[in-house]
């Protein structure tokens, strides 16, 4: 048996270290930014100073939303287990599912699915109009939610929706999944009767597939931005704790009710 | 009761999202790197532009080492359920502890514990020899390891050391664990009559410690450094798959052998 | 505000624990069986006597396959961080979704719709392998599999299949969904054009559905039996280890190419 | 090079599954009990009857304790991630660390030191009752708390502590370790000048001790038992959830506060 694991990552040798093919010390260490290593080891290219400078927007856009389920989980499982801030940020990460951290990779998927179909691409807004009001319809009559619109706070405009965008067009990275989106930000009043903002995990689902991610790497994306907003809740919990706080107020309103078999 | 529950982090209102009192989208988004803000979540402050590229040479430098536990761990976890990206990635950092990514953090502490039983700060290369064949003397003694002493494959120098000192004085953040770790470098010979390099985790521990990050942080910097390392292993997981490849000659390999009671 | 948060599970007073409305201490330590227990959490029920053994024995037959994935992962991560058992184990455990451990469910799951679907319960052999049949060439038709069939090893007989029917038979609780998962053996050879065994993965979701496990839970009950084996595994790690060989074999036979954009 | 990967755990060829060198399906399935394999796994010998009885007893005691921090993080992580039980699991398994659940093997190792260190063992209770106070005074002398003593509810009498003593006696596994806890339990109200209940996780760590489990898998134990309780959560979170109402509370009550550097 011949055996033989072949990777483009970490290797080495007695006098140097190479990832992706560089030299870490001679040529990435003080020289790349880490998020534009990310978006190289992401997609096995590296990224031009504004695909850099947009995808770590994202990354920022994404990184912490203060007490969500994720960060209440890192902060409980750090006051149970301090000796392993590991396990803690694991736990955080694991939230990272369909829920609350899936809308990004679920719009990516949307968009490009619709992109796929679509015979050419857009030559103007009312096309892309036209293109978005017919995958509106589509979803409506499947029963389905169009991902990436609405938002429980920012029920108007999330803030960062514009400005992702406006880093798009100034780094001339501007493609077909963030037209998409936005035409469907027009259209989609007239065709669901409600008008929904257009919301930060879905323009960065967006921005990210014009960047070229693949789509099964987009929430991975989010868990990376997520890890820094994670490390900072466990940072937090360190000087100024919540977490058992939270625990007691949970135990001290606990309430016993029978067991419903089969309920 | 009056719950109450204070944080830094990320909080919103209708129109904005904070993070650190910063507005998200007007002031971070573009205008901040993941590095950086990934710092700025760990010590409560915003770094210098050379604090940040020091950071991030740290993160650079300690992103991948190809083919370790942790990264198999997170690529058989991938095999197993690709359904669920955030297990991969969690399995993979359940790593972090004291044996493999822990050199970083236990080398931090040691010299922090040195620095913080010296009278006051050597002035010169000589006083810093001083102290430090002091501390090496003292744990020979006991019979422990110097942590950040040696490496199983740079086993003369280890490429990141050198540069990420270079780095340092470039930036001006040359500060007192640097310097310490680097007269271990130059004394240990003397006292424990072999000679190690000064390995990438321990002069990354120096570097962190220097920039001021808290020692409980240090394991969190590395697993930031891992994240983006571990999300590269799964794209190529993805593309150039392994893992099936590892389990399939691990099973062929097992040979029963009776139970060992009590062994 | 008025918070409360309802529970069956555990709440205490200064001189009791309750579980389930079970006094902990007087009436389930010494009288219960763990395995016993863990149904009743999953249920809401006490199991007859009967249940429980039939439930242990799926447990037992799923609780190891050696060196799976999901073992390997849980020692490799112990080799890192032995620090941190919990770690470990939950490595071990994130493994547990679709591919490996994912086909008791989703024969729960099949078995399951097929019988909704159903008008009325077959009266005979001959109706169950009707109903059989025709679900079996709806799922060929789809061009989707049949779940639990086959195994990579046992490629003639899976010795569990039998015995779990068997047990099912001796404690009077063989029921639809067995009969069903039975029919499929038997009529599956016309339909698709060639034999596969019942696996054991499979025969388990169909007593676990005939038990009344909720569908949503049938995984969950895999991973406890998994978290049985992997405990043995992480058990046999400290005294006989292994994970550092593993790991030495796949660094040192990687190979280095070229990344490949895209790929 | 030759591979080999020995093991006592599962093998299988065509026709056979082994699990410990025993038959699955001929000798353990409806034959032993999931408790009773777990035992077997960890110590590598079959327990006797009245072993299996302590060790569930042991289980069943530490299964659940209500709304835990590890508790509530599963819940949390299901309410994110709700198509990934096993990460819901792991996330809750991840706090089995130093802090909630550490007593039990804190106890047993702390119990098994003093028992080394004394020349033999006591005769009666007034020679247990000797080296216990010594023990205890030795705790003291150094600062250190002596572990399984106290509870935060249970402020007498802790419920689980005279019962599995009893189940212990009445099984004649009544060993050094119970008898040394118990002889804390009568002397330290003298040495530490307040009278403390001997608690249920500290009591587990002396049974299990007797029962010859190796210290390092004592914890283990506790996160196998704690495995049934989290997916009893899981299952009750399914059909009566709380984690989303949890989550509200927290976020609706967060408070903004500055950052402070270095605190």
């Amino acid at each position: 048996m011949t055996l033989q694991y072949p990777t483009s990552l970490g290797t080495s040798d007695a006098e140097h270290i190479f990832l992706l093919g560089q030299d870490v010390a001679g040529d990435l260490m003080g020289e790349v930014g880490f998020g534009e290593l990310a978006f190289w080891l992401i997609t096995r290219r590296r990224p031009t100073p504004g695909e850099a400078r947009l995808f770590e927007a994202v990354l920022i856009g994404l990184a912490d939303h203060g007490f969500t389920p994720t960060a209440i989980a890192a902060r409980l499982t750090y006051l149970s287990a301090p000796d392993a801030v590991q396990g803690a940020l694991a736990a955080g990460l694991l939230g990272g599912g369909s829920r609350f951290l899936g809308v990004t990779e679920d719009t990516g998927r949307y968009l490009a699915d619709v992109l796929a179909d679509a015979p050419d691409l857009p030559k103007d807004d009312a096309a892309w109009d036209e293109l978005a009001r017919a995958a509106v319809a589509r979803s409506k009559a499947a029963g389905k939610f169009v991902p990436g619109l609405g938002h429980p706070v920012h029920k108007e405009r999330d803030p960062r929706t514009p400005r992702l965008i406006e880093i798009a067009h100034e780094e001339q990275l501007y493609g077909p999944h963030l037209a998409l989106f936005e035409a469907i930000g027009r259209v989609h009043p007239d065709v669901l009767g409600k008008t929904l903002p257009l919301n930060g995990a879905g323009v960065s689902g967006a921005a990210l597939a014009d960047l070229g991610l693949p789509q099964e790497l987009l929430r991975a994306a989010v868990l990376l931005a997520r890890c820094a907003g994670l490390i900072g809740h466990i940072a937090e919990e360190i000087t100024r704790p919540v977490a058992n706080s939270i625990y007691l107020t949970v135990d001290r309103n606990a309430r016993y009710v029978p067991p419903e078999v089969g309920a």
